[in-house]
């Protein structure tokens, strides 16, 4: 497990007062370029970001973010054969506000599908996964 | 059925050199919008943003989309309960990029749940739904 | 002179209800992209992005824009030496909104000045402007 | 004098490899709200937003920043007359990206122009300024 901590920003609210939706997906990123920095997988930054594409993501929005709330990002990953999976649960002051799922595949510059990185492999075998959070 | 044409801006890329996975919310948003302008369901637009209020998504990411390419988003509707379910097929050229599927419900400006809206429940006793989307 | 048309979205605005003055910058580049399109500047669309790198802004505010609004966006561009100037304006049903200036050079791909093509250069020779716009 | 130090995220990037410029914008919003909790100015959140709306924009970009660049953001304010402008400058390890200003108002929640509040006239008159910034 891992977390990032961070403000929200005006810039990241829309008319509703409230974060607009599509801003969690970029959210969910930060926590997962932080855990990478974390695990040591950053070596290079450019192909760090092609051996996490995605692949699929997936929100359920419990209660709203507003502007200057402090964000919570709990972070899970496992593997899944030749894909990852992050999970990720959003807190404000300890109230959920949202859960969320993002997939991922290792791409070449060239867009096609390989394995994933050893160094990445060998980190995910270590890293804790609770079933029961989507 | 409904569908949305625009093209790609470069600020919606990333320095993989394609849109970023978080933009596709921002296109379906904009195809769900254009659709409820097509349904007469934007009289007063504030309201009506309240009334599609997002509570999950979900994204499948097919292939890639560049800078300039003309995006087709399709869409489907449907009432789910007290919910609204939209599905979205996004096509470059005719070739599938991605699908996606966002679910909402309708709120008071105090952000309590409320019915659905009596004009929008009647529109979507005539939109068509095809199972097999997602 | 040329104009771009084009709605104002839900997510281009924020707390206050208004369009976020970033993405008045954005809007102005759909403009400048389109007008590239226009003059059959797009040949090929990666080179065309560098051969319009930003190298300064300007933006003056006049009125606020909000969501659904039709924004109309007025564009003229000269040649400055091996510099590009574009003006804008932008304007919600004959109201103006704002008024704005982008300065561009001419990159190579290692982040180099280089001259300006020279269809461009021939185009602008063509392009009309007014002294007075900002 | 404050700074704001903060990591470039891939969201922030286009397909040039490279910030895009809409966003410094966004970077420079994230010092200015920082300088007001610094300075105890955020006391409602909301109220803060519209007491400092933003009139005019100016960046000049130096140098290109990067995916996973640690960005400093140095900030200066002054009050002239009803109105506050900030000035930034933007550094990537000691080497300058861009120097930015930002000229601000303050509004009513009708969007017409008020006087400053009297704890930020207060503040300003103590903050230093360098005339030569841009």
């Amino acid at each position: 497990m891992f977390e990032l901590n961070r403000i929200i920003n005006v810039y990241e609210t829309d008319l509703m007062g409230i974060v607009h939706h599509s801003n969690y997906l970029r959210f969910c990123e930060e926590a997962r370029v932080a855990w990478c920095v974390d695990r040591n997988l950053l070596i290079n930054s450019n192909k760090a970001v092609f051996s996490l594409t995605v692949v699929e993501t997936r929100v359920r929005h419990v209660s709203p973010i507003r502007f200057a709330d402090p964000l919570k990002i709990v972070v899970q990953v496992k593997a899944d054969k030749a894909r990852v999976i992050f999970q990720y649960i959003l807190l404000v002051n300890d109230r959920e506000a949202a859960r969320a799922e993002t997939v991922h595949c290792s791409l070449a510059e060239n867009f096609k599908v390989i394995r994933l990185d050893k160094n990445m492999t060998a980190i995910l075998k270590e890293e804790k996964w609770t079933e029961t959070w989507l």
